[in-house]
């Protein structure tokens, strides 16, 4: 297999599932940072701020400094403060999410009236009156931007509701079409590119899931490796009209 | 206009918005009330007892008997009774819901663990617990039903989100197809008609929303009135394949 200046990498369902490391890919990132080849972490996980994540990493046996980690939260701020600087914001989300925006100077603890955008990432506490908010402040104007948008996630239970899932309803409640930062848009990957100036023929994204990850690098442009350790199985990869560069069992075929 | 035995009306949106009455129908009803022409109130509002929305109507001066209420909640608790006898549910709703179901024997107070019916009325309290529980239950192989589908209903404040919205979020997750009780489907008014005997062609169905009022007077087969005083604007309705009988601004135009 081609060798890659930048390996992006998803977390969960290629990095980790839930609670539990995945070896293989443990392995391979382990090599990279022997190496001295570039890795990032890109993950639509809005809930978890990087310091939080590194924590993650590091249950898993992964040393990761912070600015390798580039999640859907971080990009929603920047996306926000470059499309509505210093706009009133109303936030639905976790730590990673309020986190971010208050990095990139909003506030993010005040209870505006008339928000100009609603940010919405995944929260786990999220109830009627916050969605009703939303649902009004939308429909007053205000811009709707999702962190990602995915419908669910798997957990040990079964799969629970994504933010994609409330991001929806307000959507349809207000009937407009939302802004989604996190993969598959390619945002996050073309920030990786502005700040470290690589080719996108040097880029490998690698990643469980066809709807995010794997359409995530196809849209930005440059080469995916799916991996059958996740959401999506290599057998539904492949009925898919749009192909990654290679599908593996798992990262230790290209090791 | 042709003149009708028995004027079915739905509720929110036609005769009153959230906290607001709606003169003109307010008007009408109470002419119907003068010359003793026969009435009904036929909701997808499953959170109020048919007590509860009796008086909701006499702050708008209208005196209604009872008997006249048809709800989505009375209609589902009817409709699990009949298909699902005697099985585990798990509720999510509001009063007028766990009135209905415990008026057909269910118990609506234990937390059952394994639920053979998810059955969701519209909750203001609705929050991620409950939806990650009825997504899990609906998921290891309960029926998922819902008293309406309705995604958003009026308020002074704008569209706030219906029941819909919720019973979707569930089904999407869980991936199945939920079954829905309130209009449009054609059960409240079968059950009216069963009761008083009225032909199909002496009753109307007047209502706001096309989707759910108008849809269900055609799916029953009787004339729909369009007012054009909710959800669903003139403009909307005139786009449809299947068009109501009439199309009113509001019911002054037919007293």
């Amino acid at each position: 297999m081609k060798q890659y200046r930048a390996y992006c990498f998803d977390l969960d369902g290629t990095v980790y599932r839930g609670t539990e490391g995945i070896d293989s890919a443990i392995r391979f990132i382990h090599k990279l940072q022997q190496n001295k080849i570039d890795y990032f972490l890109v993950t639509n996980n809005s809930s978890k701020t990087p310091v939080q994540l590194q924590t993650t990493l590091a249950n898993f046996g992964l040393d990761v400094p912070e600015e390798r980690i580039y999640s859907s939260a971080l990009a929603t701020a920047k996306y926000v403060n470059q499309h509505y600087r210093e706009a009133k914001i109303h936030v639905i989300g976790s730590d990673g999410l309020f986190h971010a925006l208050q990095k990139e100077g909003f506030e993010t603890d005040k209870e505006e009236l008339n928000p100009e955008v609603v940010v919405m990432g995944i929260d786990r506490t999220i109830d009627y009156m916050k969605l009703a908010k939303a649902c009004v402040a939308v429909q007053n104007g205000a811009q709707l931007v999702g962190t990602n948008e995915d419908i669910k996630f798997p957990s040990e239970l079964g799969f629970l509701p994504g933010n994609g899932s409330f991001v929806r309803l307000v959507a349809n409640v207000a009937a407009v079409e939302p802004v989604f930062v996190g993969k598959p848009s390619p945002v996050m990957l073309q920030v990786i590119q502005d700040e470290y100036g690589y080719h996108k023929d040097e880029m490998v994204m690698i990643g469980d899931n066809y709807d995010t990850d794997i359409l995530c690098g196809i849209h930005f442009g440059c080469d995916t490796i799916h991996v059958n350790t996740g959401v999506t199985s290599t057998e539904q990869v492949l009925q898919k009209p749009l192909q990654p560069t290679y599908c593996v069992e798992d990262l230790d075929e290209i090791s």
